[in-house]
């Protein structure tokens, strides 16, 4: 019994975590993306359900979802923490559904693919199509979406990336919280820690993610071990440092690249400037560089500051700055385009849902 | 004709540039030393003069400075920017005053020593003693304070270095165009920009500094060049890229090494935990890393989340995060400790003044 979405009617989506902020930003892009769909709901833990949420111009009732009625969903967006992801997920996909997660639940699971559909969208288009898919985190996403284009051209060798990370990355109390440390601040107080264990307000720290014994934080490591699987490559040598900025939305991320074959920075120039998803921002000599004001809201990676890193061999070392909003394409967005590739390859599952296309 | 100070007699200091941040610091540190001075001068643009500057629990009557009575200062500390420190120096170098200059004017000229006193401070102790010494940029001092001492246990091949700088680098105009921007964002307004072309708060944007035609700008290429004169090693290769962010005090820099004998990062721990003017601020594991605001007004510079970088061949590799107050050791406290050493030397000038020491 195949209970997907047959090809000639719209699939009933489901928004899981919708409150928060990639859940809402999920909402936005799917209204102003036209996706179709036949329901679009939206669903949040019981403290919310009842309540509806702002987004896309519209307000969305907060359902509670019930695990009976899984089988009312095709398509799931979970913008859930982890634990919920690894628990909603099996439920949905035993029900039928198509499930693209934005929690690192499942990008470590060799079984699930972790995609960039612009990099490795490829993997989507098997037969038959991935019934899970898993969203990589927005830092890989924002570096990878730049260097892609280089690794195309030139091959990467070695990455390292140091990030300037918003506090919306931590979600929407993080947001509040910087709001009150504002407060705090127009009351002539010191900043005092709102939401994380340092206060954002004129202070910078590094990401509040878990350290290892090495020394390395989660999000360190995420940028590694995800860029490896995106790139199919295990042995890329790669090393973050991420800290969190007094920004509210979008990331910005300084990027040194070790090139196997020799590029100059005007040949990555040229590279980076004809590229979907990519804007290459100060493209003429002496325009300023991209930053996270000019990402917030877009749906492209911006990048800039393109120039050779003298400290290696000539023609093998590459800076480069990136830029993007961490709840559009570092989240929400690329999820979106995760499921707008799988939607597109149903009909080729069965030939009766591809004939059921033909004869519309 | 020696027209030094005696050693039996304090200097005569001025202050050049006493209104400007780091002028306002040179007084502070002057007093916080308790540095010997027979009469300490505060000069400022004819603009300023005759109004007063607070500093150090006191206030200091601004002067101008007339280049007649230039032998009335012994020690003149620069504060100025590089045009005026073009003009200060030879004039008061002529009349006999030992000349600290915290401009970048000097830091190139091969024959003006470029002193970090805690890695070259040898070049204070030469005979004659310097008489204008050049004190390094900020961006520079911070991070060689933190890898000079892995410098000597393991050499340094290669540095790349991505900073998080705060506002007040740029001077008491640019913190006052961020706490414009506070209130505009109180009063419901976008940040607009108040004194660089970008907006401060909740933005971070590349160094203000011109850009050349390769691309970098002027604060990465002074951590190449000074980093190299300091050294003493013309060819050790370092980048940069330097970015503002909304701190209003203390830069922190995120540092990569690539060392010449490996080197653990327990042993380099154990090195960074033992060096005068460092402080090695996560010594124990899973306490916080260094921030900006444990570095506001503290002499040391802070370091931390010293840890292997696994993308190099094990032991070659080691991410270091420096933060340090670019106002203090970032320039006024540097230039101060340089006119320490230099003053302890001119006794050892003459046999005269020398003796002068000891019958006292």
């Amino acid at each position: 019994m195949d209970r997907r979405t047959p090809a000639n009617s719209n699939p009933r989506i489901g928004v899981f975590g919708a409150t928060g902020l990639v859940g809402r930003e999920l909402l936005s892009i799917l209204i102003e993306r036209s996706v179709e769909a036949d329901t679009i709901r939206a669903f949040a833990s019981e403290r919310s359900a009842g309540t509806s949420v702002a987004a896309g111009g519209a307000h969305w009732p907060v359902e509670r979802f019930v695990a009976s009625e899984a089988d009312s969903i095709d398509l799931a967006f979970l913008a859930t923490g982890s634990e919920l992801s690894l628990e909603l997920a099996p439920c949905l996909l035993a029900a039928g559904a198509t499930v693209i997660d934005c929690s690192s639940a499942f990008r470590g699971d060799p079984e699930v693919p972790l995609v960039i559909p612009e990099i490795n969208g490829h993997l989507l288009a098997s037969d038959p199509a991935p019934r899970l898919v898993a969203s990589p985190n927005c830092s890989t996403t924002i570096a990878l979406m730049a260097v892609e284009p280089i690794r195309r051209a030139a091959g990467i060798r070695r990455m390292t990336v140091c990030t300037y990370q918003a506090v919306s990355g931590a979600g929407a109390a993080a947001l509040e919280g910087l709001d009150r440390e504002l407060r705090d601040h127009a009351d002539g107080e010191l900043p005092k820690p709102a939401h994380f264990s340092s206060p954002c307000l004129f202070n910078v720290f590094s990401h509040e993610s878990a350290v290892d014994e090495r020394g390395e934080n989660q999000e360190e490591l995420k940028i590694r071990a995800e860029s490896r699987r995106i790139w199919n490559d295990a042995d890329v040598a790669i090393a973050a440092t991420c800290v969190r900025v007094p920004t509210r939305r979008a990331h910005a991320e300084a990027i040194n690249l070790t090139l196997e074959r020799p590029l100059s920075a005007a040949e990555a120039r040229e590279i980076l400037a004809s590229v979907d998803g990519l804007v290459l921002f100060d493209r003429e000599p002496g325009t300023r560089a991209p930053e996270p004001r000019d990402a917030e809201g877009r749906d492209e990676v911006l990048v800039g500051r393109v120039r050779a890193d003298c400290s290696q061999p000539e023609g093998l070392g590459l800076w480069l700055f990136a830029v993007g909003d961490q709840l559009r394409k570092g989240a929400a967005l690329n999820a979106i385009q995760i499921a707008e590739r799988c939607l597109e390859s149903i009909p080729l599952l069965s030939v009766e849902s591809a004939r059921d296309r033909v004869h519309r």
